[in-house]
């Protein structure tokens, strides 16, 4: 850093100064751009450590998000740090172009293929590395169009998503994100995409049986199909357990049946793993918690504990064999990033599933994600603002609603969620408000222990109830008559 | 690393090893599949110093284009290494979602807002941070979809590029580029894509002056936004000096025509500087060398010298009003990536521009590029394959043709370039065929010294006689009787 830099970012003094810098020149994401601009960001933060977050001014606070459900291992961890820095002064880049190859990328591939889930009629066969789960989704659609050309099925391009999945931000993903503050204002989603109905029983499935909901499920997918033709579908995307779209399970036996559906109509499957893969289940990756056979699989967060931006497309081998084939007529693979197979990036990611392998770090997850739930069930079951709590390993959400028996949402503008997430880190403790919902997210990192676990639990129950208290107060909700 | 990772990667008699999983568990981008399925990688590269790259095998070259015209500052810097390690062991991440903030970036955005190319008129305001070149393009589009949305022009949206292009592989992104070989099986680029004509003097506009060959161009793009409407375009995207396209560099007075054309018809214009920003072109930035003031910027690859993956959307104050202003309607700003603001990326990024400042990369590579193009002509400029010698700064191609005097291309089956450049790997340095022509491109490390640019274009020359011999002797091409 210059001397200016240093001083800038360095010293607590200079806090403001760095916050303010933050406030007239970064383009924040997913942000109220306006808001930012006139009153800066509430927290910069500046070190990290284990499951603790730290900021200029020197709060601490444990991080129950792991970031942004990915950073597994906690932060700080010297062997990713170590790994990193090697690599770059043994190699700190090689392209992938023209057949070109550098050692890392080739063993890390090797490594996935032989984790990664994989039914024995179509064994996963290759890896296509790129950024950000975001590209690789971008790639996955890319993926499935070259392939129905090559089969010479070029009207079977459209790709089903599921309504709350979170696939990205590029204009391609963007689209088949189902969550309409990603697609209002910029023309999304583009006309080759279809939603379906989520598999989210609180709304769309309340007080039904497993078996009732799944029918109702694959109904809604049956007529989508009809009503476009299965001839005009190439795909379909899921997350295993729905992350940022309220932390969604589906219900018992839905995996089989919609794979049934799929199979019959030669649809694709593509599992978005960018959450649930490399542990957050208390599994290697959410196709093995729930059964899912996919011909394509995403990963990205979790496969370096976002310590270096890596993505990949797991390519099955019947799908590979078509790609191949297609050479024949469109000559080389016309499709790749500058820093798809990074050195640095694989050499980071080897580093973190050594270290999640040798650390028993999925096991673990499993472990605290079945205390994080216990606790949960412990501390909101009766809350009378509650609609449903949520999870699968070490990933949970707590819905609030306005009414519980018939439930009834919140009048958004009451920001209920985004309160309770502001009082939390009061308390510190760093959580999440989901979109479209009053919901709040757990998904801390795997090495939290169930210390830290009772506090973040604690905090995320005294914060509703002051936000519950406040919303009596100022009218905004009145308690039902049953609860005392 | 495991001790299995180890041992495959590690040790040079591992070397077929590696090369083994390569074969068959990496998907190459912009490779022959089927070719690479049956041959494995030509190259395993496992180290790099400087200007050089070693393989597994222990051979050594000198890398002529800084991996994808990206490595500038040189392979295994100590300061860029370190960087990522301290900033690793400091803070491993921080999102920048929900305004949430962290010092690295916010120090990163004011500098990259302070170096700009910025006009009194449309001074940059603010960075939006992503992965790769291909996304912060896939953004730009967003961009001008929401400007144009906010100021209730809905129909404003579609894109101009020009062919040969090259900005990315995103849906978007590879639809923007102007090459075949991005579009072919992949159904692109999608509708909202219009391409014009590029400054490409050998095949377009031979034999004219700059004034002549400028107002052919002007004209082919009036002509186009007649046709389309200039109310349904919203922007167009260059790149200064074409790079992946050809090298391209655009007569004199095309950018300010081009301009007057853009401004009278309220069409945007994006930058796009991955290759020829933070000094390429011996200037910081393209757009100062050129004489461009864009209303968006893209930068990538020259950012953090390829030591970790980042872009950047630099956005001018008068298009970020608009979209501030767009959240009044659309409620938070609904785009971002996990990694944007990721704080390693803009740590790696202040370090190499630290790097850059202090070591005064800029002025070295606009030397070294005066010296690399003074050899080029010693070699090139009488030989009878060459069609023409470009470049600027240190960016260089020399494009070779079956016939000089009207220039006639070689029959693509005769791979000419590839051949080149297959020779020139034999004599110890790696140069890159460019798409759609027989063209080598020169993009080497700033730090490049002229004993090194001397091998290199001693090894280019000697690699295209040795090539013309052969297609000599095999008959496929006749030397023109006026050379002797
Ligand atoms: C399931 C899922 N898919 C894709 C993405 C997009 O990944 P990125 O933000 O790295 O582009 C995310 C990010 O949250 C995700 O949760
Ligand atoms: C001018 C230009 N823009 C965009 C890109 C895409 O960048 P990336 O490969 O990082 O996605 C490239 C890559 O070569 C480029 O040269």
């Amino acid at each position: 850093m210059t001397e200016n830099n240093a001083k800038m970012a360095g010293s607590a003094g200079a806090a403001a100064d760095v916050s303010d810098l933050d406030r007239r020149y970064s383009f924040h994401p997913f942000t109220m751009l306006a808001e930012h601009e006139r009153s800066g960001p509430p927290l910069v933060i500046s070190r990290g450590s284990g499951v603790h977050l730290e900021d200029v001014t020197g709060r601490r606070f444990i991080d129950a998000m792991a970031g942004l459900w990915c950073v597994n291992v906690g932060y700080g961890r010297d062997e990713l740090a170590n790994a990193m820095r090697d690599q770059a002064a043994t190699l700190s880049y090689c392209h992938a172009f023209s057949s070109m190859a550098s050692d890392m990328p080739a063993v890390l591939s090797a490594r996935l293929i032989e984790m990664a889930p994989s039914a024995a009629s179509s064994p996963m066969s290759k890896v296509f590395f790129g950024n950000s789960g975001s590209d690789a989704n971008d790639t996955q659609v890319k993926l499935v169009w070259y392939y129905n050309n090559v089969l010479g099925r070029p009207q079977k391009k459209k790709i089903i998503a599921r309504s709350r999945g979170y696939h990205g931000v590029t204009v391609m993903s963007a689209g088949m994100t189902g969550l309409p503050g990603l697609h209002a204002g910029f023309d999304l989603p583009l006309p080759h995409i279809l939603h379906t109905t989520a598999p989210h029983r609180l709304w769309e499935g309340h007080g039904m049986s497993d078996e009732a909901f799944t029918a109702k499920l694959v109904d809604d997918l049956e007529q989508l199909i009809a009503r476009e033709g299965a001839d005009t579908i190439g795909a379909m995307i899921m997350e295993p357990v729905m992350g940022a779209g309220g932390v969604i399970v589906p219900p018992r036996g839905y995996y089989a049946a919609i794979q049934d559906v799929l199979a019959r109509h030669d649809i694709l499957l593509i599992a978005d793993e960018v959450i649930c893969g490399f542990g957050r289940l208390g599994h290697m990756f959410g196709c093995d918690a729930l059964d899912i056979r996919p011909d394509l699989i995403t990963v990205a967060k979790g496969l370096t504990s976002a310590y270096y931006p890596l993505s990949g497309c797991i390519v099955s081998e019947p799908v590979w064999e078509t790609i191949v084939k297609g050479g024949e007529h469109y000559g080389a693979f016309g499709h790749g990033y500058t820093y798809t197979a990074h050195p640095i990036a694989a050499a980071t990611a080897l580093a973190n599933l050594d270290l999640i392998a040798s650390e028993n770090m999925v096991e673990r997850a499993g472990a605290m994600g079945a205390y994080l739930h216990e606790r949960l069930a412990d501390a909101f079951d009766d809350h009378p603002l509650v609609g449903e709590i949520r999870g699968f390993g070490l990933i949970g959400a707590v819905e609030f609603v306005a009414r519980r028996d018939t439930p009834r949402a919140f009048d958004p503008a009451l920001k209920v969620a985004p309160r309770i997430v502001a009082a939390m880190i009061e308390r510190g403790v760093i959580s999440r408000a989901l979109p479209n919902a009053d919901t709040i997210a757990f998904s801390p990192p795997f090495i939290i222990g169930k210390r830290e676990i009772d506090a973040v639990v604690h905090a995320a129950r005294d914060a509703a109830d002051s936000v519950m208290q406040d919303l009596e107060s100022a009218g905004a909700w009145s308690r039902p008559a049953s609860v005392t």
